[in-house]
């Protein structure tokens, strides 16, 4: 999907809400076990609840690789089944030396490979530029590069300083060289919403995937305040809160309305740009 | 696998090697096409005709995620072929926030679940503590963590420096509070032998899983000089020099005559503690 196609989305649907399909078998209604692939029947009926209400879906790779390769298979069922106007992430925060990376970029790139195409992986910097741009070849395809995660161990090596510049500034700063607005994003955690401003200095254009909303705490309306741009500019992603806000055989309705919540909300700050 | 296991296997077969099967379909030789997977047939051939040479086998994952579920499959078949007194190794590269890693844990470690138990998975450590604990909750499995790679990104983070202390010399010495010798690695590059030499000074009991030599360049002789311990303390990998050293139907005798100089110069140098 392109940038242009992304924003157009945001605009029709007047969401930037991106939901987590984090799926734990342990965790899904109990009459869904009955089925061949109960983590595809959760993920299918989420996706019907929601798909009007998001602008895109990121799937966790761990929660399907706890399975082995019957969760590859429910994974590959789910990302078919998603509409294809609504953005895929693929968040396995992949990384690893250039050929290494070239054959992860087909795993979730290429589907005449591996049977997956993704619009987006989220990719972990620590390896430096020849693990992230042969991900970048892939036309249309995005790079989406931790930067300030949401969780506590951000603490212990995103701050560090170099005089007296950050690690997780020096990524985006660095990396923002190796593509452009049309095909890197950073992942920004919520948890740190004074930090997103001073991000928005020095890369005003790109997308921010929000995580640590919800579960983890983070602001919807400080994360706003402080990162929406001209073309919103943002991929606010909610997982716990919505795929497990209701428990038995009506979890579809409950899933669905704790996602009108968070877009509701989104409406009202959309307002402004569009 | 415990480390006075390994140690013992690593005195009994005289050998510090592990093998990295980075095996790629493109490239192993025509007559295995025929087989209904042709990686797996590959990486049993490679393993029959090593398997007395080396202490451990490397799947690097990336190279199975290629080809999606079927790469999966292929995977479980070769990590099942592995014999159980060879230390095995996903090189996953895997680390996210705590309720995530704690199911790549299960991915990796946890064979009720997914199907696969290896001994040890590489972590990056970008997202902190929380992203890798996780791991550590498995007896006897180990978590192998990103120090100081290979490869020429190595440079553009890794060697930040926060009050004249490197990033890596950092993340090695907060990381090894998390766990201890005899459940913590480290991925220390080949490419870098001097500062295995410094690396050593503040581990000195540690492992450290050494890739870069061969393809990449390093050096053997230079990286035991300056990083083997009085138990041995590095299992070195070698990948495309022994798996392709081969191309035709002969390919095993090669693979196992090139595995055989590499075990032969360990030999040599293990002589002084064994």
């Amino acid at each position: 999907m392109t940038r242009s196609e992304l924003i157009a989305q945001i605009r029709l649907k007047k969401s930037f809400l991106c939901i987590g399909l984090d799926t734990d078998i342990e965790k899904i209604p109990s009459h869904l076990i009955q089925y061949e692939d109960p983590v595809f029947e959760f993920n299918k009926d989420i996706i019907n609840a929601t798909k009007d209400l998001c602008v895109a879906y990121k799937i966790n790779t761990a929660f399907y690789e706890s399975r082995g390769v019957q969760g590859w298979e429910s994974m590959k069922r789910t990302l078919d089944y998603i509409p294809a106007d609504i953005f895929t992430i693929a968040d396995a925060k992949r990384g690893d030396i250039g050929n290494t990376s070239a054959m992860y970029a087909r795993a979730f790139f290429d589907k005449s490979s591996s049977g997956f195409e993704f619009d987006g992986l989220t990719v972990n910097p620590y390896m430096g530029e020849d693990s992230v741009t042969p991900f970048l070849q892939y036309e249309n395809k995005w790079v989406i590069l931790l930067a300030l995660t949401s969780n506590k161990g951000s603490e212990d090596f995103q701050h560090r300083k170099e005089d007296g510049k950050s690690l997780y500034v020096d990524v985006i700063r660095t990396s923002k060289a190796w593509g452009n607005a049309g095909n890197l994003m950073y992942v920004i955690g919520a948890t740190h919403p004074d930090l997103i401003r001073e991000i928005r200095n020095f890369i005003p254009d790109h997308f921010l995937l929000i995580p640590g909303i919800g579960s983890q705490g983070g602001d919807l309306k400080k994360v706003v305040e402080n990162g929406m741009n001209k073309d919103c500019g943002l991929l606010v992603n909610i997982s716990r809160n919505i795929i497990y806000a209701g428990k038995g055989e009506g979890f579809t309705d409950d899933a669905r309305a704790a996602a009108m919540e968070y877009q509701s909300e989104m409406v009202n700050y959309l307002q402004a740009i569009i």
